[in-house]
């Protein structure tokens, strides 16, 4: 999934929690942040649209509630809300986009050393050129977990946004070698689980499904949500199960979802021409807000 | 694994790639460096330990080399040894160390935007309080994966040394949370893996055996390595073999090693007492330089 062209001229915003806006480029972390040496943190990203005069976080209040839940399941102190609406507030107020744009809030836990470890909390607010949100060449990746891998096993983090994404990192260049747009992971036992920074759906004789989170790790898609909480409003329905990767070339269609970027179907998987189906796209995404 | 109790005064000192020595606490990664956004980089790890007026970082050479293979299997430009020796001599000299230290090498991926994607490298060398090396009490927990998990999957980043750890910080918390020094890595058919961030040792009828990596994932110990080279010197046999959890009860003894923290018997495990063997102790922290 590489719809996204990041213009040559970065205006990114950075409001650090306490601090406010810093400087363009400006050093938040230290060479002791716990964020920037272990990946012990949690993070979570939105779309930023035009609203009025200024800009609009999409699906706020969810990724808040999200961020939250990322930091409890990271045993990190509770995000005081009220200074992270600051703190965004005064990104959105600073920055200067021309289209779209991505909220970002990290937080860490803090330096290592030191008497008191005190968490390092930021936002950015980047733009987002959406480019072709187009029909995707998916590749499946091996997660080398069973697909109930993370049942009773708090410590496994799953379905939690920490700041560890070096895997994630590391599957898209291996997706992209392969000449795919994205990687969807796929468990021991063949199930079919998430793509990785997007949500995976498809619809199954009029039937909206998506992969469950819990045991299978996860991640809870706001997006997803989003699009599930519509179907249902409409009458469509719904439901969470488990597919195998290759049960997906029998079905209406298959798509990848993520805030950033949108719904967009899944074109081939591993080489394989997948039925695309315009108009179960233009639904999902209008779903969406996209 | 818990024998290290920081001072509450810290020196540190950090050397950063291309600038050299930064003040105390100086701020190093700037809010869009995919180290600190997503763990997206490779660090390394040794003891410093006084030698004539100055101090000497412990099998550095290894070490350098593991950092290499690191960056070389994180897709990072390969590192400038040069500079990197000039910034760790920078930081020894300017070190104020009591007892023994930690030297640790970071290199992120750099900044996400902007023109030039320039890693970000530096290392620091803080104190270390060795405290009691000593028996310690380990927990099992549930890795989610099979022995086998890392075959042909090398975007698992199996035994790279990233800097995403948050998984091994929150199973060293679990770890506390019942009462343990340190959590011990069961796959999901079994296999006894490795500690949060120590190799796992033992010794099975005078043969000092431990865990091989590679379709494990697990990580090359330097003092793992160490600890078997001076075996091989002095013609006690050793072996790389797969263990199940529940036979290290019936070995000689069985231990946890690390470059920083040295070799620690496990004294019990989920409970259970397991052989301590003073002897074998005594051999193997001294083969590790300890």
């Amino acid at each position: 999934m590489e719809p996204i062209v990041r213009p040559r001229s970065v205006h990114q915003v950075t409001a650090v929690i306490g601090t406010g806006v810093v400087a363009p480029g400006a050093l938040v972390a230290s060479a002791d942040d716990l964020g920037l040496t272990r990946g012990d943190g949690v993070f979570d990203a939105m779309r930023v649209l035009p609203r009025g005069d200024g800009w609009e976080a999409e699906n706020l209040e969810r990724h808040l509630r999200r961020f939250v839940r990322s930091a409890a399941a990271a045993e990190l102190p509770e995000p005081d809300l009220g200074q992270w609406r600051e703190a965004i507030a005064q990104a959105m107020a600073a920055c200067d986009l021309e289209g779209e744009g991505v909220l970002k809030l990290v937080l860490t836990r803090g330096d290592d050393h030191g008497t008191d470890r005190t968490p390092l909390g930021f936002c950015t607010v980047s733009p987002l050129v959406p480019g072709a949100r187009r029909p995707l060449a998916v590749t499946t990746l091996a997660l080398g977990r069973p697909s109930n891998a993370f049942a009773d096993a708090p410590w496994l983090l799953g379905g939690v946004k920490t700041l560890s994404y070096a895997v994630a990192m590391a599957a898209k260049r291996e997706a992209a070698r392969r000449g795919c747009d994205d990687a969807l992971y796929v468990s021991t036992d063949g199930v079919a689980l998430e793509a990785t920074t997007a949500a995976l759906l498809w619809v199954d004789h009029g039937v909206v499904c998506s992969t469950p989170s819990g045991t299978t790790g996860i991640l809870e898609s706001i997006t997803l949500a989003v699009i599930l909480d519509a179907m249902a409003e409409t009458g469509t329905p719904t439901d969470r199960r488990l597919v195998r990767a290759e049960q997906l070339d029998a079905m209406t269609g298959a798509w990848l979802a993520s805030s950033a970027r949108g719904v967009c179907p899944i074109a081939t998987l591993d080489g394989r021409r997948l039925p695309v189906d315009d108009g179960w796209t233009d639904r999902l995404a209008s779903a969406a807000g996209f």
